[in-house]
């Protein structure tokens, strides 16, 4: 861990004790740096930390004061890797996306943005526009790259990432899915070991598995992402063929991951020869502007494979993904084909004119305040109605809320109960290859915040509750 | 081979060796009935087969007679499979499917349909209703199986080739290309053993190259398509996993197997208890009504898994395909969640509108008889301008014709000097595991009949005949 994210973690741990209050000054910038013989510097991005992570709030002139919600605890860090492991949960995750949306119950579960906002107008008129053109350009077969129009927009966009592309260097896909699977299956063969962070998004383990991999699950902190500490402990004992990981507004759990730490990741990479799999889905719609840097960004011989899609950031049915392969374009672009062969055309040039048109970033700008927000209120939602001694997530970007329960709580049985009450959450056990994080759940505020929203979270809130109670007489 | 084929094959020889001349009457179906020892039925179906052939016309009341147009000779039988072989050719796939099509040079190597027919445009109005909707139906995630509404439809088309299925039989995919590759994964490890009917799409065998599965090749008849003789041989000898094959308008043969003949492929793969992947994409653009048969449609125990699309019967930049995976829905299911997760909205709803708004069926009776008439014309440009020799299919559907130049000849460097001149063709090599048939060419007739189509058929006969002079004086 850094200088900053060691002095951070200090002040939270004593925010969290009591010892500075709600509204409370915190200690200045020059006084903490006396006291901990660090630069002003390193206090400062102290201070933004904690900032981004709604503890610390600055008042103009007179520095830092510990905000006055308080939040709930952080969930805890996995423990170390033990071996790789076979991964399992397809049940789980089916249940999850076998059937439509029911319109009697609030899905709290799946990752769907929010695709009701105004600023998607523009979009859905390229599409309307694309279907009264004689040419019928829609109709058309789309070469194996991806429309040219489309991948010279997504080279332009991922300047803000860092990185410099250009159309030749990007992939389109149907969808991210199409990214990772084409990714994993350029690199690994069948038995390979893949590190993962932990927890992780639930499409990219199922992708291992059905690819026969094997996943070796890495500790990750909520705040600063995957431990590097174990990391590299693990790539000297085993043979890992790649690092799978999402940086930005991770999925499941909302943080991103530092920039030196991005750097550091890199160089392990270097050191032992392994390649990177970035999935940066949700990167685009960090709450801080400008976005994050992608680890894709400092890679100068190739090895990072930066997996994206339009899914999170405009609208999932349109199945508009890319990858830039790096080094492993060939091998990609020969996996893409004999997955579908070419993505929809039609989708594709309606974002190509949505970007071009200069639409993409004001529909950015209004969905990262909107998800922010409800960011802020599911958070106080949980502090309300979930049981004492509930941990959450501080998502820094997207639209998911990770949430912690006591040891031996089961969210599968609570997940079963709330059907009957209307309500669906993700269960946590999906996000792990074997079935940890049992005692977890994800829930999604991508929508306004509403009473019906509200009513749901509430309903979980006190059906844990329940739970728990029973939980707590079984084991006197 | 059935009596029928037989005897069908025995008066093709005659014409061919002149015995009977364009314009001659056939021997009556009495008089072979009594010659031959067989049925009178079993001659009428040899005739038909012969009309359907092209080779034989019926008159009312007056029995049959030869056509007065002479077809170039069929292609030869491939030689008998010798062991499986690991797929090569990538590079030459990529050559087809890497670049837009250019403007200047007259595509004759896609396997494009024509989409230009005004009976296109309900379905053009329904994409452009469904972006104007406020509900944004299209921005949807779907659910893994594919829209209900299209699974519908796809069950009650496929009525027509015998089947019975319902919705919760059928999952959409992303083109035929991922019913397919989903299909091989979903019973194959790397390194089994696929049998595949040669030639045979490429896209098909370059999925099984991607997955690291070995392919042997069995020959196949261009009237009657795989040889089951070959086929057991083959079976005894070979682990096989799989058969993969396009049993009705094959690509790139264009014949129909024979519905007995899809019986007892059936048997053997029962008997040898093998999967059966049946790749039906062209089977509506059989030029007979009603549609041939599916093999699917004689399957009892599901070890049949059905792979088809609308990229050819409507267009292929929807990327809609679907899979009816018989006793492995499970496993496909898996597999293609780990490659797209899902199919684009929008475009499976346009369909399902299209088909349930009765436009189908009146699309596909013109684009029918458009290709047929595409077949008769460019049959007869190969006749008039193809160097002496030239062998041709006779394609019972679809809107390709497989071009089978002398031993020797190579098509590689012809689609090099024809694209200066403005053609391009797909070379024979890529619908081979291993680079063989090198001496044929495949050209679409998808599109009506134009003195510029004329023009480029005309060039490609040219530049072959010049080829062949100078290979002819190489090899005195
Ligand atoms: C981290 C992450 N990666 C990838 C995906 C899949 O994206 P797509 O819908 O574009 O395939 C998701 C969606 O849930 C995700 O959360
Ligand atoms: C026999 C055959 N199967 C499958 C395909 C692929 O179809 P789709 O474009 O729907 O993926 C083709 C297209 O060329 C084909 O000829």
């Amino acid at each position: 861990m850094n200088l900053y994210m060691n002095l951070a973690r200090l002040l939270e741990d004593r925010i969290e004790q009591g010892l500075y209050r709600p509204g409370d000054r915190l200690p200045s910038v020059r006084a903490l740096s006396t006291e901990h013989g660090v630069s002003l510097s390193t206090v400062q991005q102290a201070y933004r930390l904690l900032e981004d992570n709604g503890l610390a709030v600055p008042r103009p002139k007179s520095g830092y004061f510990v905000s006055s919600k308080t939040l709930p605890a952080l969930p805890e860090v996995g423990r170390p890797a033990q071996r790789p492991v076979e991964i399992s949960q397809w049940d789980q995750v089916v249940e999850l996306v076998r059937n439509p949306p029911r319109k009697d119950i609030v899905q709290l579960g799946r990752g769907m943005p929010d695709i009701t906002s105004p600023t998607l107008a523009p979009l859905m008129k390229s599409l309307a526009r694309l279907s009264r053109r004689q040419d019928m350009p829609g109709l058309h077969y789309d070469t194996i790259y991806g429309t040219e129009a489309l991948r010279e927009q997504i080279a332009r966009l991922m300047v803000d990432s860092g990185c410099r592309l250009t159309a030749a260097d990007v992939v389109v896909t149907t969808g991210c899915h199409e990214a990772l699977s084409s990714s994993v299956r350029a690199i690994c063969e069948p038995g390979d070991i893949v590190a993962v962070d932990s927890p992780s998004f639930f499409g990219a383990m199922q992708t291992l598995k059905g690819l026969g991999m094997k996943a070796l699950e890495i500790p990750t902190d909520p705040l600063t992402g995957i431990s590097l500490e174990a990391l590299e402990l693990a790539l000297e004992q085993w043979p890992i063929k790649v690092i799978q990981l999402t940086p930005n507004c991770n999925n499941p759990l909302g943080y991103i991951m530092p920039e030196a730490r991005k750097q550091q990741l890199l160089t392990l990479a270097q050191r032992f020869d392994v390649a990177i799999i970035e999935d940066d889905v949700y990167g685009d719609l960090a709450y801080t502007y400008p976005r994050p840097r992608t680890i894709k960004s400092f890679d100068l011989d190739g090895r990072v494979l930066l997996c994206s899609s339009f899914s999170k950031t405009l609208a999932p049915g349109l199945r508009v993904g890319w990858v830039a392969p790096g080094r492993y374009l060939e091998r990609v672009l020969h996996m893409k084909y004999i997955s579908t062969g070419s993505t929809a055309t039609q989708p594709q040039l309606a974002i190509a004119d949505f970007v071009e048109g200069g639409h993409y970033e004001p529909h950015l700008r209004r969905m990262r305040t909107q998800y922010q927000r409800g960011r802020d209120q599911m958070t106080e939602w949980v502090r309300r109605y979930f049981p004492a001694g509930t941990r959450a997530s501080r998502p820094q970007g997207g639209f998911m809320l990770w949430v912690e329960l006591p040891e031996g709580f089961d969210t599968l049985r609570l997940n079963q109960m709330l059907l009957a009450r209307g309500v669906q959450i993700a269960v946590g056990s999906i996000f792990s290859a074997s079935g940890k994080f049992r005692n977890c759940l994800r829930m999604n505020f991508a929508s306004r915040p509403s009473p019906a929203v509200e009513t749901a979270v509430r309903k979980v809130g006190e059906t844990a509750s329940e739970l728990l109670a029973n939980l707590q007489t079984a084991q006197p």
